[in-house]
């Protein structure tokens, strides 16, 4: 029989007991930020559970990690304090565990309607990093970055394409963007074109949350790679179609990216996403020793997008995807980023770029 | 008669009373960081100053801007503190005034030689940019980046071009650099080549060090940027052309930069600047409206970079150029970044790319 909550959980709830994503919230705009995780329509504060002693395994027992204001520290623990947590965290909610569900103070102190709270960037992004990693690139995207049907980029079957992203100006899901203003390319012999963009743009895509880094100088073996990653945030790499095509040759997307990146606020841990784990695509050619996987595999995860303009009550369907068509995997991203010795650090996100499918 | 310190400054030292430039230092490896500035042959603790209750402007009086271990704080309070402070050490140090110079325990506390210490990055780097703000680029550099004599690209005297750079791998003067390993372009029919670069190279540049930053969304206007940049260090900008030529088709230069990137220890403040300002090359076309300034100016340094191959005892000559080339003025970077509404933050870097000049 599957494991079940005490907390009521509605069959379309995307917070059942088997999720349990991790965010960070606050209760006012001023109030201390803490770690949470969703369940059903309710938080559960870790800060609360740990003050409590519930946190009772080996490694989280005498640790300050949840006493903190973003989830870097819990992250930087470790795979195996990240199991214990979810162990602990799925025993305690379950419909057959006392000891929250009985202990009516603790349960007014630390479960919160979600509705009450908002939710803030959950990490401290040190450095953000942006792939290239489906092979099937939109019109919209591919012109942006001169590639066309006649004229394959001969890299992209041989390494996840990537730039470095813009970090400071990531943002929770729900903040509002302003319309960036720049300079887009001349009529031939006129000066560029300057004011807000007319093509602003958006782009699906999931990002990995570095858990554990690693040291400069130091690549991690790809069949230890996995072991890195802690979750997965959705992303939107809102884009300025007319700055990134004028801006970007040479040196790649700049001021066309950097004026807002929205997430998720909730991390899905790969540990949640295991039963949803399928094969990727076969890679041909097949990658060098440094990338090539015993096996290769994505997660089967549906996407849409949705968009309702301002003033209408009726939403429309953009785009719809599944992350198991991406070509290069999460492990292949984390081992071609430190193959230079490049460090990498807890709360680091590794976009994955759009995804997208055969048509 | 020029200021003068009551701490002997040999003619050729760089650390007069009129630099003092700031850096960040620690006695041992596992001791605080503190804040300081240089002075002769010795560095002064600025959090013993600061205890000592010599910083007595209004500004800097009750703040623990020094009491950090590194000198982001110090930068947020902005251009008025950082001229008090200015004036505070220049007063401090000079050799009319007894506070310090007459006071044996605290110049015992406070005063250390710079060969007993280690300095550490000063400023905690949450992003860092790097322009192309040369228009004399060097072959190596311009092969890498696609552009030939023939094909001048069309936007480069229009905008500083520029990429988001990794923030992870900035490193203190003197710390190794490990040679990355990493693909570069196959010979026509075979796989990439793989292997540690063959084609290592520098980039002397100086890296602007924003004080001050912008709130996400709202554009710094040109006559204000200035106000807030802090000062100025040297980078070198490690290359592996070889891996970089075959990964930054479209998206830039990504693993052949990101393995480190090296940083002087010391900030040189503008103020300490202020007499080496001279006239920027004239720009044609002119820039838009939110690039044109009133007038236009870059700094008179000089600089050169000298190789000591491992086992030799002579040096030779590899570069020497001079700042005042700089096609776009430090204003220009600045307001060129947040015209989208980018946020830059305390600490942010942005470098000028490869200090380049007429042949």
């Amino acid at each position: 029989m599957a494991l079940k909550s005490f907390i009521e959980v509605q069959p379309d709830s995307h917070f059942s007991i088997q999720n349990l994503p991790y965010g960070v919230f606050k209760t006012a705009p001023d109030s201390v930020q803490r770690p949470c995780v969703a369940i059903g329509e309710y938080l559960l504060n870790l800060a609360e559970i740990a003050a409590a002693g519930l946190f009772d395994g080996s490694l989280l027992k005498d640790s300050d990690c949840f006493d903190q204001p973003n989830l870097n520290k819990f992250l930087s623990l470790g795979r195996p304090a990240w199991k214990e947590a979810r162990a602990t965290l799925q025993k305690l909610l379950s419909s057959t565990e006392p000891a929250l569900r009985d202990n009516e103070a603790l349960r007014s102190r630390s479960l919160i309607q979600l509705r009450k709270v908002a939710m803030v960037v959950p990490v401290a992004i040190q450095d953000y990093t942006d792939f290239f990693s489906s092979m099937h690139l939109p019109d919209n995207s591919r012109a942006a970055s001169c590639e066309s049907p006649n004229k394959i980029l001969p890299n992209r079957f041989h390494l996840p394409i990537a730039y470095h992203g813009r970090a400071s100006s990531i943002v929770i899901s729900g903040t509002d963007i302003v319309r960036p203003r720049g300079q887009s390319a001349p009529i031939v012999n006129s000066p560029p074109h300057f004011g807000p963009s007319a093509k602003m743009d958006f782009e699906l895509e999931m990002a990995a949350v570095v858990g554990t880094g690693n040291e400069l100088g130091k690549p991690v073996d790809i069949h230890k790679a996995e072991d890195h990653i802690f979750g997965l945030v959705l992303m939107n790499d809102w884009s300025a179609r007319d700055i990134q095509g004028w801006e970007s040759v040479p040196l790649g997307p700049f001021l066309g990216k950097s004026f807002g990146t929205t997430i998720s606020p909730w991390i899905v841990t790969l540990e949640a996403l295991e039963p949803f784990k399928c094969d990727s695509p076969i890679q041909d050619p097949p990658p060098l020793p440094y990338l090539a996987e015993k096996t290769s595999q994505n997660y089967d995860i549906s996407m849409e997008v949705l968009l309702r303009p301002v003033g209408q009550q009726d939403t429309q369907v953009l785009t719809r995807t599944n992350s198991k068509h991406l070509y290069w995997t999460l492990p292949q991203l984390f081992a071609h980023h430190t193959i230079n010795g490049c460090n990498l650090q807890p709360g680091d996100l590794l976009g994955t770029g759009i995804l997208s499918g055969p048509v």
